[in-house]
């Protein structure tokens, strides 16, 4: 498994030949559904790490066999965190039924949306039931994230002031399930209201999945069986509904499409060779021809694309 | 410019015709170097909307004209704050000199990297001597948007906690000026003390650029003079290292790439008729076929393409 996920760090021209051989591996090839993928985000410092830790102790208690991806947007200045972070789960690094990884996108064109996936497909195929995503780092990251999961778990805290209320409405749309974590400190329900009152503006469906909120105290185990009975609800009302097979062909979407964009980004950004994408901006700071041509010819030796705008 | 910008923002055919006449008219196509396009980050709270009135205020003292866009990535739950944000720049609203507009992408599949670009064409065209690029909400689109500046100016305040920590470590790499604002409040000098030493383990060749840090009360208008001085001096270090060159063609790769992945996945997402990409997937998730497979179809019909990674 190790070996696997660092070609995928690695963007090694073998990861073509894995994942042809683990496709029928696949979640939904065989009779199960495969490994649910939840997504953890939320603010800095809200308690990802622990709160993670925690759900990897609760799962284990059901038998179930764990993977933990937590991937890194490749800053510089995040390494130390990224380091503390995992010495904090240390608790499960001899439970040969959890898998903990660190994955970092190195630079690569395609970056983490590129990259986490594959990484999925591998936890995925040597049978893991649930995989936890987490992401270390700002923004950009936690947005793609919930992208790839079958399950979002949004986490708060109290008492984090203005960055809570922006990221709260960034991430509104994409929670399945809420968690206040720090729940025996002032303001946890002040948070709840919020969120309830914020959660309660969405229209939604009668027969929609309607977010939980559980409280909890990660550090102390508080809340935890409740959050991974809610993180069993929602993978029931998945299957169930048939929302699993539509999110899995959309996430899908996305990763082939991420593909075939970072190897045409390849080629024009002359990685390899001729830097066709350099010429052709210089042309366009100059004045002597604009982007949309410039486009067209990007796209020159490409049958049937027409760069004009199609309206919204 | 209010039209042409409309145009941008609903992804009008008619952009392809606005941009070829523009291009004439870009940056570096005249005797001038064009505007100065600065952008405006920082976590939310800090004071970036009060922050850009005053830079405005103080752009117009010196006889600049200046355009400012405030760009959204279309949140239904963020309005109300691009709302008010609005309302605190009416300082400027009967300035003829001054041009501010909030832009949408309105769900359009390229979203702001390729909106932006465009919209700054057409504002520099008109001839602001700066543009002031601020982004409403939170990670992503800050991210994106210093990628579009000549300038980026990174704003902190104290007390934000946690965040701060976070958003610091995010924007360390992309800030040529930073602020420190409500500095008249407890914790700036600590606030400043914890970005010097992050900068400083930042390692810059002895002729680069070195970020100053400012700090300012921007609703005293205390510290924006020193402010703008700083934004002036990156200008001209910018014009006489060659390093304005250098980033206008960075940028102006990026935006060429946007307009033709937009156009390419519009194709692909049967945006208008057949949606190969959703077929494609459906094979995926049901594990006969595997991603690199589906990629590579998708490609069929383009020549030279390879989507075998390549490596690091």
């Amino acid at each position: 498994m190790a070996r696997l996920i660092s070609l995928v760090e690695d963007a090694s021209p073998r990861l073509r030949e894995v994942m042809a051989a683990l496709a029928p591996y696949a979640a939904s090839a065989g009779d199960g559904e495969g490994a649910q993928v939840i997504g953890l985000t939320g603010p800095p410092g809200v308690g990802k790490s622990t709160t993670t830790n925690a759900i990897v102790g609760a799962l284990r208690r059901r038998g179930k066999r764990v993977g933990v991806l937590a991937v890194d947007p490749s800053s510089p200045f995040s390494g130390g965190a990224l380091l503390g972070d995992r010495v904090r789960m240390q608790d499960h690094a001899l439970d040969r039924d959890v898998y903990i990884r660190s994955m970092a996108s190195r630079g690569h064109l395609g970056g983490l949306s590129w990259a986490t996936p594959q990484a999925l497909r591998v936890l995925d195929a040597a049978g893991c039931d649930v995989v936890l995503v987490e992401t270390v780092g700002v923004g950009q990251s936690e947005v793609e994230v919930a992208g790839l999961a079958d399950t979002t778990l949004v986490l708060l805290a109290p008492g984090m002031g203005d960055g809570v209320q922006a990221a709260k409405a960034g991430i509104l749309e994409v929670g399945d399930v809420y968690v206040i974590n720090k729940s025996d400190r002032d303001g946890a329900d002040q948070v709840r209201r919020d969120l309830r009152s914020m959660l309660g503006m969405a229209e939604r469906p009668a027969e929609a999945w309607r977010p939980p909120i559980v409280k909890t105290v990660a550090s102390k185990g508080e809340g935890v069986e409740e959050l991974v009975d809610a993180l069993e609800q929602h993978w029931t009302h998945l299957v169930d509904t048939g929302d699993l097979q539509r999110r899995r062909v959309r996430r899908t979407r996305d990763e082939i499409e991420a593909i075939a964009v970072t190897a045409l980004r390849e080629q024009w950004r002359g990685v390899h060779e001729h830097d066709a994408l350099d010429e052709l901006a210089t042309e366009v700071v100059a004045g002597r021809s604009d982007p949309y041509a410039a486009a067209d010819a990007l796209l020159e030796r490409l049958d049937g694309v027409d760069t004009t705008p199609q309206g919204t």
